[in-house]
């Protein structure tokens, strides 16, 4: 009852290998690429070379680019005296996403961890004091997730940098927009509480 | 505010094209090929191509397979006296792994479906009646979907072969192992008494 079928079967467990995609997902994106024409499966196998061949990190902020310093880095009307430290180049997207931020980017790729063995050292802290020996940098706006790590991190770069008087901000963290307060648990609310602003 | 990065969102792009993968999920992969190896990134795109390339019908089931006839057409130990008529390739899958089904298969590619113009000319009903024209195949399974096309499908063939003395037969429909009747939709249920059967 052998049923050999190579080439599709080792697309199938490529799809498989990817994050968020099971097996019959990855049963059905195999017959959708058999589905497409030559010309469409050419441009998704391209897509990914060229993806992997051109992209990398920005030699100044970390975030993923295709030259050597990244289009936010170097684009002319963007405030350079403003640094959002995020943890990973996603961060950057969704913070751009918002179209309210005109400054610069910092990615750590990483968080502090001392569960799982990330020390400052393996995380891009260094390169950003780098960045911060310049006089140009009057705030630092640190968006790491609410999390032990997030936390951790934001904390440590804190009080790093606030000797050098340089303005160090956080995301704020409360209700979502459109979320309700019965929903809320009770950690977000008591930040909630604590952030409370006048009106 | 321009934040380019080409060969990134292009990627991101095709991932998007693919079915059941929305706007997270492909930005998600996206960054997920980024940080594969030069290996893994050549192995996954090849995996595409040489599944675009080598797959295509089986002659004579219409079945996916990468030489002329597939291995189950091919397979000397398959009983040559049973057809199994499906609606596509991956329904071959589906009752193959069932590991209870030996005998062999025809695909329709498509179903009888009067609202979206395709009649019986437009799938695989011809190659199906060439197949029965030797003396060798006794019965003849209709594994279509409990649909309103599986249905007319079912019919359709059912009528056209059995003047040829042919056996032919449609799985059967009921409740689904471990489900629950109080949940059973009603046509299920109606279905489910009519095929009951004596223990």
């Amino acid at each position: 009852m052998a049923y050999h079928l190579n080439s599709f079967d080792a697309l199938v467990e490529q799809f498989r290998k990817l994050p968020n995609i099971g097996g019959k997902l990855a049963q059905r994106l195999a017959f959708h690429v058999l589905s497409m024409s030559d010309e469409q499966a050419r441009a998704f196998a391209d897509a990914v070379l060229d993806a992997k061949r051109t992209i990398h990190y920005c030699s100044v902020c970390g975030n993923l680019t295709d030259s050597d310093v990244c289009s936010i880095c170097s684009g002319p009307k963007r405030d350079r005296g403003v640094i959002c430290v995020v943890a990973s180049p996603s961060d950057v997207i969704a913070v751009e996403k918002t179209r309210e931020y005109n400054g610069l980017y910092h990615v750590l790729h990483g968080l502090i961890s001392p569960a799982d063995n990330v020390g400052p050292s393996d995380i891009h802290i260094k390169q950003l004091l780098r960045r911060l020996e310049s006089d140009e940098v009057k705030e630092l706006i640190i968006a790491t997730n609410p999390t032990v790590e997030g936390d951790a991190t934001a904390m440590y770069i804190s009080k790093l940098v606030k000797p050098a008087g340089i303005n160090v901000t956080r995301l704020a963290f409360g209700i979502p927009v459109g979320g309700d307060l019965e929903y809320a648990d009770e950690l977000t609310l008591t930040r909630a509480i604590e952030n409370r602003r006048e009106m």
